[in-house]
């Protein structure tokens, strides 16, 4: 099936695109230095390809992404980077086959890890994002604490989101190293071998971290895409031209529920400019005449919330679909 | 099941409050002078039961919706209220044991309307929102070409999407009759029995047409909460709290996938502030102390993108779950 056949919107992967950013990423972060999460494209299919690479450790956000991974048989070493309370997902993940590492960063998740017969946590520490972790200062007790509960704790795990978007290299690669003191002095305190941290806007800065949990990379937005990194961009959101107006605008059939909107709209292949975006429509200024039925190509500002929206991705190459992915870790 | 027992994020729906929507509005607009929009809840389980409220013709945005509403036995009178060109999809929902009308604007979309075996349509109007339909004076001379063409023309629609939000009632009054003497106008040239447009914002000041496509009535969402409108808030995304810092804030576990954010962050029930909306973290300020493991509401911004993020709503009742019904409509 050609491209341009597939009913729209679409989510396209860009084959040549995906392949070198997978490619760049596992020269810079060979095999375990680099932990991909998931949760930036939902899909075991680019997963495999991942470990194919050489990386077989993964960070997960959600039980479901662990479990996913886990039935696709990728469950050789699963990180869920995040705090989970409900006993009832805890449970199916200790029974999962797969090697299950969970997040802690209080009293409460650390219990509630134990009871469910979780066997390796990391302590999760808050390195400057108002989000979860503990003190660093709070990582030793608490790994004791953890350990007094029958856990094992193999490190810690941080995220300097408020240092990874940074415009400006050298700021951002200040910035990471002071975030990472913090998570290093709490490591002294906990032990273990592990130290992960990082995303793919500092994935070669950050020098304190063991394993870098990028996963942008892979298919790459519109934000990532002014930092000048090495990556190219992978994905778009595949559109028709539905309608034309005689007053210089024209709209496509993708919107609101194709598209991740935190970041702002999106932009287009071509330079067209976006207006307005509603739930079913992008309503674009164009650059160049566009009739109905032509096809757009618009990148998203923002992957995660994208993809998370879309059922399956389309591999593309030289306009074939050799492939189309299931997002099959969507949800909860 | 009781609410607390939901595994979180979860979308919860408000017997009481939606039953009271749903009440209000059938007063308001009887039987077929409504016809509710499917697009903001994407749920056959609720269009039930604004069908056994006495509305039996239902408005889509999307081919899937048309498909999934005839698949659920509410095929008497769908209008796709879009313009559709794939010829699988139009084939599809010729094809379907439905009555299904679908708006056209254009030469193009005409033809493809013939070509598929659609018999009915609406002439699509532009009446000032910068999207889709023709000029109000081009829809006389389409709707010749449409019957010629050998469809049943059955009106026009169009959506005066820039009136329906004005903060100012009577301002939004006035826009919307100057926005549908535009549409007036096209109908008099088109001819047949139906003049489509309006939403929940304008529902009771749209004058000019025959019957209104309001969709967000039912479930609300922070934006149309500000119009002062007889509407309750019905919809919340039920979230836990995952983690609390000495700091001063708490962190939920529902972000950036759960939550539709062109409208900017959601509010919380009980007026905690959102400080960070994050893939799967929703970071606030408290108002009032919050431990790990407590349940907050969350009020989304727009309901729309919101609900098309879920697998399902559940339906409550004083605690209790009464239903979950599965958001069927999603996709395209």
């Amino acid at each position: 099936m050609r491209a341009e056949e597939l009913a729209t919107p679409a989510l396209v992967v860009e084959a040549g695109a995906l392949g070198h950013n997978l490619r760049v990423m596992s020269e810079a972060l060979r095999g375990p230095r680099l932990r991909p999460h998931v949760k930036a494209h939902k899909c075991t299919g680019l997963a495999s390809r991942q470990a194919a690479n050489g990386h077989l450790g993964f960070t997960c956000a959600t039980p479901r992404e662990v479990e996913g991974m886990s039935a696709a048989g990728l469950g050789e070493d699963l990180l869920l980077a995040n705090e989970v309370l409900d006993p009832a997902r805890l449970h199916r993940l200790a029974r999962l086959d797969a090697r299950v590492t969970v997040a802690v960063d209080s009293d409460a998740t650390v219990a509630a890890a134990a009871r469910a017969g979780i066997e390796e946590v990391l302590i999760d520490v808050n390195i400057g994002l108002p989000r979860c972790g503990c003190r660093p200062e709070e990582a030793g007790p608490l790994s004791e604490k953890a350990r007094a509960a029958g856990l094992s704790v193999r490190g810690v795990m941080g995220y300097e989101g408020h240092c990874v978007g940074l415009p400006d290299r050298e700021l951002r690669a200040e910035m990471t190293a002071s975030a990472m003191e913090l998570l290093e002095s709490a490591h002294r305190d906990v032990g273990g071998d592990i130290v992960s941290a990082g995303a793919t806007g500092n994935y070669d800065l950050n020098r304190g971290a063991t394993e870098i949990q990028a996963g942008s990379y892979a298919l790459m937005d519109t934000a990532y895409g002014k930092l000048a990194l090495p990556f190219q961009q992978a994905l778009f959101v595949l559109a028709t031209i539905i309608s034309v107006s005689a007053s210089g605008y024209a709209v496509a059939d993708c919107g609101l529920k194709a598209l991740g909107m935190d970041h702002g709209p999106p932009e287009l292949v071509g330079g067209h400019d976006v207006y307005l975006v509603s739930d079913e429509h992008l309503t674009i200024g164009t650059v160049s005449p566009l009739q109905v039925g032509d096809r757009v190509r618009v990148i998203p500002a923002h992957v995660d919330p994208t993809v998370a929206y879309h059922e399956r991705m389309h591999v593309v190459q030289d306009g074939e679909v050799l492939d189309a992915w299931p997002v099959d870790l969507r949800g909860w």
